[in-house]
């Protein structure tokens, strides 16, 4: 039995646990390990459920997290996993915000509070990424995250779980966060204007959803698969365009009688994308980029000049857009669950990774989950 | 004698004058034509002088606005030259924000005041862009410029121009307001902030000494010829980095401890400079692009997205930045004349601008001025 | 028949209209006047049914718009009302956003386009407020309103209305574009935000509507009449609080465990609601006035002070939020229709006035439609 | 000699120290006590010069911070002083941002980092005000202060003062960052816009000095004695209006051409001086109020809300405005010497705050250093 503050009767901890963690290249081993003790402004989250993200079968493949430039070496018996949910079974010091039993889910960066960024709410932009000793967290990039029984939490990347949302609806949230700080980043104020979606990922398909959900009109979805499109439309797209049967830039000027719209967010992360974007959106235009290709692409800045267009990169979900997406779904404003797909129990990981890497049997999110 | 409203004894307009028109490519043609008449929220501004800009020269060599995308036919019988000031002479129905005798300077764009950017204040962004029926109108651009003895303004392209300022500075207002409006896009408030401004052409000198002047610091100015570094210097610049001699972004790098800037203002147009911009920021870094290499470029878009990056592409001076632009100039923070280095007279304009075109003698900014 | 452009024998135009008009205070004269024609950027519009405002109520008491601070005199022979919709007829020159048949509704305010506050946005603030020469326009308040058979709009003061949208309902987006702003001027973003509402009136009622349909959390209106309160429950308020039987401080207190709400907005006019307001809102919240007591009151400016509370007047719909509000609308977030309690025709205007304001039968919006 | 982190031969530093406590009202005590150790994203601060603050008179008076409402009690044994520099003596845990020998000077305001303000970068606005175990410091209002020989300080609160930079002036960047700070809430960009300051106190005499610095025009200084305007005018203000000679709101009409300006900072606390603001702005005017009338004061609330007044409640110096109001200082943008009148050693306390309170000799800024 663990001996952290918060100790309770109602949720017991043993000391050792089971986790995943990285041995080499798309290398996963399953090995038992101490619980770890949460600090100030933590807490013990016992996992629950956990879904698979792109970005975890990138750093299973090349050890690094993607979104970081290079910067950390092959994290040889580090946890990954950043879209996990569970419950609260200890609290760090001074940590009254949450209590041992609370459900929660989690996001995925906790600044160091201290640098430029941090200190005007840039939090998922911290000039101290990945240093831990001055407060950085980055769940499941640099510090262990949740293909584990537990995970330590700061508890700036929590988010209470209503009681009438599943656990492994719990694990979306963070996704539809990622689309709608794409929306915050664009300027928030989306009622009545139009926005493409470009790429039916699950940040795309979230991205439907959460830009119909705040009034966005028209919502249109480009993509190469007719099943994720029709899922597109489930989620609140009221035009989809094939673009292996039609030109998307042209549907898009098409579908809106030739202006185009305001605002795109592209997460198919096509070596096109950006310069077709450039051109479904009118003068003044934005853009949000919340995926990219990995290599470096032709890019026609003289048209994205010209037009005013201003072009924003994101990594992740900042400025507490989780709290927002999960206030939309807590509201039953969509159905997050359509983008669930399949379930696979924590020991099956590898499974549940090769489901989603090779797309089996149609597969969108893929939730592994606590047995107990 | 004009009938025009605001008739003033003191202002005599002729019915005709001399402007200079555009023939085929690279043609000019001196012509002699009516004197235009200010309709509504008008006036009739003699032009006193004339600065010269890139633009122009693009605009002379492609016959289409270098900012527009190829919208608009080669326009024969245009009088372009967009960087004018002169004096007002007679009003249009219902203008009092102006008086005959008013010496003023102008900015390009007036939007059409009904269209979405519009009404949003993002008139340079008009969706009517072109459309003069609508009441847009971007002088030299899409109506009648400067390089002629009168031109017709709407009021909202004026800036009052002070006692003591010469007609050739008062021409840099308008590249002064670029350089503002670059800094008002990333922000606004830079004081503290490392800038650094790629390109020393007038835009980036005048951003050099516009950044200084609201207390960035650093300020870097990257760039190819010593002797524009050396202006550079001169108008503010803390740093330069000559781009021949020194890797641009590991000078960055150097010169800010490793942390790089927050603020990066483009000026070059250099195929390469977004990905030398993204690198010289830090995570959460701003990029303004005020230039464009003409060719699609390759770009690490990959980079943008995973540093949290945002690009913002401007075309021109909007949000009123000429008129601050002006307050900074009038109470002498900077010393825009640095950039003007020849004169000659409106009758002469093709030599003012072979000067600008083959940059002989050194030119930077070459004005035309009206002879009285 | 009128000669003015965009003539289409499909809606033809008499030449007389009949029109109400002010006499001296509560006098109103139905007369037989011309059909106004539509100048530049205008448009002719049949009005088919108009809304009662407390406004009109106000302006009809003192001649002066309630709304402009005694700068008008009384204006006898003037037409009022503000919150009507009708068919497009006949169109202004170089006019085709709108087209002969078209269903619009009005929002009030046309900026002049040419001061500082119109040339950033801020149309509702124009500094040129009444001066029709220079282009400002408010309907019903400086220029003939709704209370009308025809009356002439600028095209920036016109939303499509969608052909599944009622007449009555329509002349309600002008009220929720109200709202909207008020949350506009908040920030916007308010999913998972608590919002008080304080008076039940009906930019009270539909603010609750729109906070709710954007995901605010809890949404809490406070007021003094069940049957309203009751109507904010149906129209999305998660909490309602009856202040004669509550204290509205302690009950907001009390619904949000401690915290208080970042967003309070003020839409009852009572003398301590701002105090009340301040005390509502925790640290840095945000406070939106959209009514005031006419007298001056006692503030706790200490409080505002010291809690970092941000305090904005506002008077109408600006930043196009009638657009936004429209767009939510047409999307059946909410039933507007609520808060339509009485309809009279035309010729019965000082019936529907009365209702309107002796409240009788529990009216609420009293919508008065033109007989054909 | 003390065993803290960061332990250098060149710093030595004492078990125990000089410190001002208080005891009760307007009691203040010179006792012996420990000097305090830095902990995680702390320093240790040697304090060098304290300027005395009209709030440290406010705390002495009534034992709670004047800034808080009435949450503590009085504060025996608590040491105030919150404008202070030092020098570095030692470092927290994993703290190398600031090195040992670093001179320095403080802001207030150190937020917990995990409430919702906080993790917007309102750090000032904190929700955990007060919650020392959560993180939460305010220098000299909740943690002990500068009248002391050591302090220690969060890393946030910390700015470098430079090598020419006399300990006295920096005591009073946290003044001018107050006062940029409220340029920064009425939006940033003043270059050519109006500014009024109201109240010639060193927060209004720094921020007309800061308005001029960003390029305000014109930057007029309203109060009551000649004194302080004649010192308004060396900082940079181009107006100054003496209230007991005319009335304050007729002379900014009469100095702007009756266009009134769009900016006011509220500086004097005095009863009035609300509703004398909104008279000041023009339409869509936007206030900062950063002093207030300790009593309930009748305010126009009519008028703020007709014409779209914002008025924002700032507590000190918030967004990191020390650091930008430090680069202006640095850059020699005025001289906030100007406001420093009197020095006094740190164990004639006492005396200094006398000077303070009564304003002895016309003291403005008095300022007291320690004895080395």
């Amino acid at each position: 039995m663990s001996s952290t503050t918060g100790l309770s009767n109602e949720f017991p901890v043993p000391e050792r646990m089971k986790a995943w963690v990285l041995g080499g290249p798309e290398e996963l081993h399953l090995v038992d390990k101490p619980v770890p003790a949460p600090g100030p402004a933590e807490v013990l989250v016992r996992v629950d459920a956990v879904a698979i993200c792109a970005t975890d079968l990138e750093i299973l493949k090349h050890g690094v997290p993607a979104l970081v430039d290079g910067e950390l070496p092959f994290n040889k018996n580090f946890t990954i996993g950043h879209e996990y949910m569970g419950t609260v079974v200890r609290l760090g010091p001074a940590v009254d915000e949450f209590q041992p039993g609370d459900r929660v889910t989690v996001e995925v960066h906790a600044g160091c509070g201290r640098c430029e960024r941090c200190r005007e709410g840039m939090y998922t932009s911290c000039l101290n990424y990945g240093n831990r000793a001055k407060g950085h967290r980055a769940n499941g990039f640099t510090t262990d995250g949740g293909f584990a029984e537990y995970a330590v939490n700061n508890i700036n990347t929590l988010v209470h779980v209503p009681d009438d949302m599943s656990d492994a609806e719990a694990t979306l949230v963070v996704t539809a966060g990622t689309s709608m700080y794409g929306l915050d980043v664009l300027g928030g104020l989306v009622a009545g204007d139009g926005v493409v979606v470009t790429g039916p990922g699950p940040i795309g398909l979230l991205g439907v959803a959460v830009a119909k959900a705040l009034g966005a009109d028209p919502v249109i979805l480009t993509g190469t698969r007719e099943s994720r499109l029709e899922l597109g439309r489930r989620l609140g797209a009221d035009h989809t365009v094939n673009a292996r049967e039609e030109d998307a830039v042209a549907a898009v000027r098409r579908l809106t009688g030739g202006r185009g719209v305001r605002f795109v967010i592209e997460c198919s992360g096509a070596p096109n994308a950006l310069n077709e974007a450039a051109q479904m959106v009118n003068r003044g235009g934005r853009i949000c980029l919340a995926a990219f290709p990995e290599e470096r692409v032709p890019v026609d800045v003289a048209h994205i000049v010209r037009n005013n267009i201003y072009v924003y990169g994101i990594r992740g979900e900042g400025k507490s857009a989780t709290h927002r997406a999960m206030a939309l779904m807590k509201q039953k404003r969509f159905d997050a669950k359509l983008v669930h797909t399949h379930t696979f129990p924590l020991d099956d990981l590898p499974t549940g990774l090769r489901y989603a890497r090779e797309r089996i049997d149609n597969a969108i999110k893929v939730v592994v989950t606590a047995q107990r």
